[in-house]
């Protein structure tokens, strides 16, 4: 894939399980982060939050695929892209590299939240997606 | 569910993030810890692994549904069920649970891997599942 | 010490490292959910916050000393006890303790902190202290 | 100071706790990180255990005192120095800064295991200080 974003990390002895492989909610904490950091050419999360008008990103859904186990020195990249644009969510495929081997790969299906009526409910897309591309075509 | 183990948990202020509510990755090491935590009665990881003639656990795919977001304060109830054994795998349901409402639902596919000619692969799962259920009924 | 808040949990093989023994930094993530779970009984951090005018606890400085590694299947108790008010810093000492044994010791000294002139300052203590000992006593 | 080795990232929403703030434990887990991925010059944790005849390496003591808070969009440096040798156990240092400014300093003591008479102990730590002396120079 044409990725949108790529952070890279090298794997540490702490980022491991007994098992000496990666503990795998960090896979998860990572793709997170690399959606984060993604949002940081904008501004951050609340820079981009403000400009739309919402109160945050959540999650609906994420999942991930585990191809080969990581280890102590791999150097990692995790490469995202916005896969999808629905009206009320937005789907982020992740791919994990090492030595050009996928490690795993993942999804991420993010909802923008707003205050209506008192309560958050899952607001439309289309803001945060025409801010995006204005922002990345400045 | 008719939940094969359950564990319980406060949430508290270093489980969210920014936004207040709980970090997601969090839940995935809350649902391994639940399956980690029903292998204790077992003799833990270690002993089922030696039992079964396996190097250990491994995961092939996860993925959760979130429905509710959980806060600081909230009691969770993290369900667990073994819903199917296939040949090589294992899959694991969750459901989390605050007051009676279902806040996520996850899915673990594991495989039990073993060492054969040099390499790390997938084993049997029949050996485990016999282990399982001669252990709990005894 | 007669300890002011306890807290247990069973440890598991995603808690440990690829020496089968307890991440360390994952001890301070207990240390500081269990001051966050002593809070709970007076609705939570924020709660206290906005009774005693402040926006929030932060850390001056922590410190452990691990005394006995802990393993998979451990059954943990942390205990914390306020050990010093000081006029802008409250002390807290933590003990985790497996069968008897202690497994380590840690301090946390926490301040109070409050926006005077647009800044983050360090608050007074008394009010939280006042605020703490009226609630335990009702 | 002069620091042996130093690694850098930034700050992300997830690292944040409900206050916007970094998590301290996350700040333990990067000196960790830190102390770990400057063994991954030497060949990482596993080579050097094996090259002195140890077991693995353990902490006795760490702290850490925060002085500035960090934030989303911060990049940290994180340096590390070694800062006495003793007979069995090994000072580390570490420091974090954010655009030249010290966000928190810390020390981890290590110390290095073997087994002996059946039991784990602190070895001398001569070898392990002979080894990345050479190696360095290398």
């Amino acid at each position: 894939m044409d990725p949108t974003h790529t952070t890279t990390r090298d794997i540490v002895f702490g980022d491991c399980d007994p098992a000496g492989i990666v503990y795998y909610p960090n896979i998860y904490a990572w793709i997170d982060g690399t959606f984060h950091h993604y949002l940081l050419q904008f501004g951050g999360h609340q820079v981009v939050c403000e400009a739309v008008g919402s109160v945050g990103f959540g999650l609906f859904e994420t999942r991930a695929r585990y191809e080969r186990a990581l280890r102590i020195g791999d150097r990692l990249s995790i490469e995202m892209r916005i896969v999808e644009w629905a009206r009320k969510t937005v789907t982020v495929a992740y791919r994990g590299v090492v030595d050009g081997h996928v490690a795993f790969e993942g999804t991420e299906i993010r909802g923008f939240f707003e205050m209506r009526d008192g309560r958050m409910r899952a607001g439309e897309m289309t803001p945060l997606k025409t801010f995006l591309e204005r922002e990345a075509a400045s």
